[in-house]
């Protein structure tokens, strides 16, 4: 899986990428691998590249976030359009979708004046797109079938683009999955640099191919360097479809690495050994 | 400039990216266009991939960050090394500047077998390349000059990260911007919804093209959408080589989103007209 966020905000740095972030932990805890995340602003030749460049490494899934809105700079849509090389048009039940939403809000019928071209605009799909009712906002999210990738477009407000992602993508990502699902636990350790680490990890992870293990050097109130005795988090995963054996291999790799630490002097929080 | 961030803990949303959110605000600050972000794993073929694609754009600054240390995981030297089509060698300063950091953290010289493989490793860069003193931590960053482009690969760890960029990365930055600078205001609205705004905006940004604005719906404590009244901000910016101008031209906007605003029966906290 793909993600591909829009937005100026966040090339200018006001905005934290925290969708890029929910939307990568859902997909992996849902046993999806997410291989690349991209971020691009709001141009429509920016994205049409981005989808394209996506499109040709041929992931299941593409999620976009961003750019689905009334306004101007909201050009998703059109990008998209542009890059599956679709024409653009009013979707039915997109425009149902909005309307409702509009009248819900005014509390009565929805005049036709009152139809702008700006909230048009948000029911303007690339043909052959579906909407996905948006419950938190106004602006359907979009899922598009290209040939062997489904590519979903989701709104840029994080309750939004939540809320659509557990509706509609979720269980599709779910079905991928299959029985496939992502194990991890964390060991931390102390009083050992990551270089002397660095041959032990290589040990476990020869004696355990299963488990991935990462190192994540943390620096908590005050920057620490590897010169300073910094703490360092062992991240052990492993992606597997039967979780009892997942969780042994885990269970093998951490005793592994918990002796191996010890034995070069350096200390752990674990107590299950 | 481009911005190319390593490291699976991204991709499966265990860590939250600050560090393309701290690089992209302090490089517009400088005046410097962030055109794209892109996140990658720990594999080579990955990072040659990502790495290649952003030089075919040409930017005139990419930044990488992680992958740099002395575990297996870290493979963004060889990666460089394999886009740029060059080899890999110990270099005598990156070397120097690691021993130091080990003998300031053992408080004696460095025996020649305590030179392990994993710290050599951190010394071991594409032909070419000019190692940029790490104060915060042991692995050096990197500089390679690829063309019009300059490279620069810098550690993972976000203290280390900002050192290095402060020391190095700023000054050039700011040099290549020349009087170029980034500015901008926010204003905050409330009781319009975000489709009414889309065509004062436009008229906004017809009568005064040199100010970019971007609404941003904002959800505060819980969930809130369009039909629900939420407030939203006009984030107004542009950039200019005189911070006088700059200054006139976002106020100009401000005045007239804020008129255009209560023309239309929304409110905002700007009691500056």
């Amino acid at each position: 899986m793909e993600i591909l966020c829009i937005g100026n905000e966040l090339l200018i740095g006001k905005t934290l990428n925290t969708n890029a972030h929910w939307l990568a932990k859902r997909a992996t805890s849902l046993g999806i691998n997410v291989k690349r995340i991209t971020i691009v602003g709001d141009y429509v030749e920016e994205i049409v590249a981005a989808v394209k460049e996506a499109l040709q490494r041929r992931p299941q899934f593409i999620i976009t976030t961003g750019g689905l809105g009334p306004t101007f700079d909201d050009k998703t849509l059109e990008g998209l359009a542009k890059a599956l090389d679709q024409k653009l048009a009013v979707n039915k039940k997109a425009l149902e979708m909005i309307i409702k939403k509009y009248e819900a809000y005014f509390g009565r019928k929805m005049r036709k004046r009152e139809l702008t071209p700006a909230r048009a605009k948000m029911a303007t799909l690339p043909k052959g797109a579906k909407p996905l009712f948006n419950p938190a906002g106004t602006a359907p999210g979009v899922l598009i079938n290209v040939k062997g990738t489904r590519l979903a477009a989701l709104p840029g407000v994080p309750p939004e683009m939540e809320a659509i992602f557990e509706e509609y993508l979720a269980p599709m990502l779910k079905k991928a999955a299959g029985k496939t699902a992502f194990f991890e636990r964390s060991i931390h350790v102390n009083g050992i640099v990551e270089s002397v680490l660095a041959p032990l990890i290589d040990k476990a992870m020869r004696d355990n191919p299963h488990v991935y293990v990462k190192s994540h050097v943390y620096t908590k109130a005050k920057p620490e360097s590897e010169g300073k005795r910094p703490g360092i988090e062992l991240h052990l995963s492993t992606t597997a479809t039967n979780a009892e054996i997942a969780e042994k291999q885990l269970e093998k790799t951490e005793h592994r690495l918990i002796s191996l630490v010890r034995e070069s002097g350096g200390k752990t929080d674990a107590e299950k050994l």
